[in-house]
């Protein structure tokens, strides 16, 4: 059983001499194309774009545009003030890309504390940063693979699965241990408008798994469950807040009350856990994004100018809504999150069981 | 105050001189395109591919269809028997387009009669059959009008409207006439994937009246909830059962739930009343379309052909989520919708109140 493209990031996005390489997950999988960049600025603005997507794959990314704006200092000023000036500012640009999920800031942060330190010390502040973020890549996907492999030990014999959006490496991992412990697994995917993550990245990484999988409009959820055609309700998160909420892309709410007005799980892939930051729902901000990318498809305006839309990226569920959050230091109630805090990592889980 | 374009039903689709006439409603608004048909095959593709949508529209069509059968009939055979033989057929084909709404079962029933007997008669089946579905399509005017003047009595002072796929020209009315009555009412439109009516249809008609209409994904609608911004959720039915449940477009159910988890209503304009053929949910055959559907977007395939898809056209919304249904003979609770069968036509409403 092969693992999909998407799952151990280094795959698809890594630094190299000076460039950030990305997957262009706009075109994947009907085209597999890498695309790369030598400026914080590109970077940035691919961000903004989607050429990558997912709290964590763009906040690594975002690090590694730091390591090229830290690059950039130390070739263009000698004043170690005017280093940290620039880095610093390449640091509001990258973390304003995206505002609503808890890694890009969590990333960043550590990022801009390590090379502000390792400019004041004249040490080479990119290759450092590159090390550090190297690191957090497979630390990332440490936790994805843990925390797919508890929600695994969550499936019965038979499950046939609802997703929303991409929920990334540890949905890969669900369905790849669940196999091996000899589970049937299939899924139904949301096409997820307007990008389309579930009709192509979803769909893709569960038929590379050789596992079926099913895309429906974001209206027919509704339908599914009550032909009882699901078992299970499972997506990522782009942020579990301290509360027990869960952030995650716009309509991962919505069918958090169908799935329970059917009486059906909803479980998390909660990753690395809660973010300490984030207590209320009143913390989050939702990032709202350009209409357009709603009206228009391949850049052509389906309706007249005269009509308008709105476009917010992403929702928050109530914890009352969730039935266990999957994480890397094992599962949790959304009432009692904040106890990872208090959990030691578990040990490493091997591919082969 | 003007009505839209997709109000009365004879500026859209007419039968003259042997030729059945279609606004294509995939294409409108950005394109305003009448197509013309010649012959019963002809329209009954056109039904299938969409263009002509919504279930009292599509049913004229295909009485109108039924009647280029009968003239067809009438020059190919001298034979009665053979003449009759030949629009039986016709009803089969025009029948078996669409499985799901109510008034295409009605309207052609009511054609396939008078057909036949005009037919055993030697009279004029074909000019019969037009001034009979000319009389359906003023009667059907009429039901969405009235139906739609009640629905407005419901609304408050200020009302955001959350609908779905397009309702025709029921919501026009309701928007008509509560904004003759004062009140101010805006509107939230779901795109309604795969082939965007809510997008193209509901936010040109809102905007023709002169309304705020914004539009939004498949999946936005429980954060609008959410965040306070819908007062009413709104939709037509293809069918209302005898039961109290609403057949609609695939999605209708689950923003019924969403409404109903935020307690707020959900109307449904019922038009002409309930399908008395229809008495539980077991009656009703849902549609399931060409999968294609979803995964192309304008001929062209979004993802690889390893990617499959499911398109249930419509969906149950059972009674109990429902708060009234408004039709050309008053509001009824779903509970109580078989009283419409023992109640009077309403006095015509006037356009100006």
């Amino acid at each position: 059983m092969r693992l999909p493209l998407l799952t151990n990031r280094s795959d698809t996005l890594w630094y190299k001499e000076g460039r950030v390489f990305l997957l262009d997950r706009r075109l994947y999988p009907k085209e597999t194309v890498y695309r790369d960049y030598g400026s914080y600025q590109e970077v940035a603005q691919a961000i903004i774009d989607m050429v990558v997507q997912g709290a964590p794959p763009l906040a690594y990314t975002a690090g590694y545009g730091l390591a090229l704006a830290a690059r950039e200092a130390q070739r263009r000023f000698e004043n170690i003030e005017k280093q940290k000036e620039y880095v610093k500012e390449a640091y509001e640009v990258l973390l304003n890309t995206r505002p609503t999920g808890a890694d890009l800031y969590q990333v960043l942060s550590r990022a801009l504390d390590t090379a502000l330190k390792s400019l004041s010390q004249g040490e080479d502040a990119e290759k450092i940063l590159v090390s550090q973020i190297d690191a957090e890549v497979q630390r990332g996907d440490y936790a994805a693979r843990v925390s797919g492999y508890y929600a695994a030990t969550l499936m019965g014999e038979e499950e046939t699965i609802l997703t929303h959006c991409f929920p990334g490496a540890a949905l890969n991992y669900v369905l790849y241990y669940a196999t091996k412990m000899g589970k049937e697994i299939s899924v139904y995917a949301n096409e997820t408008r307007p990008y389309f993550q579930g009709l192509r990245l979803t769909a893709a990484s569960v038929s590379e798994l050789g596992l079926p999988v099913t895309v429906v409009t974001d209206g027919m959820a509704g339908y599914l469950f009550k032909e009882g055609k699901i078992t299970k309700y499972i997506t990522a998160a782009d942020s579990v807040l301290m509360n027990g909420s869960i952030v995650n892309k716009i309509g991962t709410y919505q069918y958090a009350i169908v799935a329970k007005y059917h009486e059906i799980p909803y479980i998390v892939l909660g990753y690395d856990g809660p973010d300490v930051e984030k207590e209320v729902d009143s913390d989050i901000k939702i990032e709202k994004r350009d209409p357009e990318e709603i009206l228009s498809f391949k850049g052509e305006r389906l309706v007249g100018s005269e009509i308008k839309a709105y476009y917010p990226a992403f929702d928050l569920t109530p914890g009352s809504l969730v039935s266990a959050i999957c994480t890397d230091r094992g599962i949790f109630s959304p009432l009692d999150i904040k106890r990872y805090l208090l959990t030691k990592d578990h040990d490493p889980v091997p591919l082969e069981l």
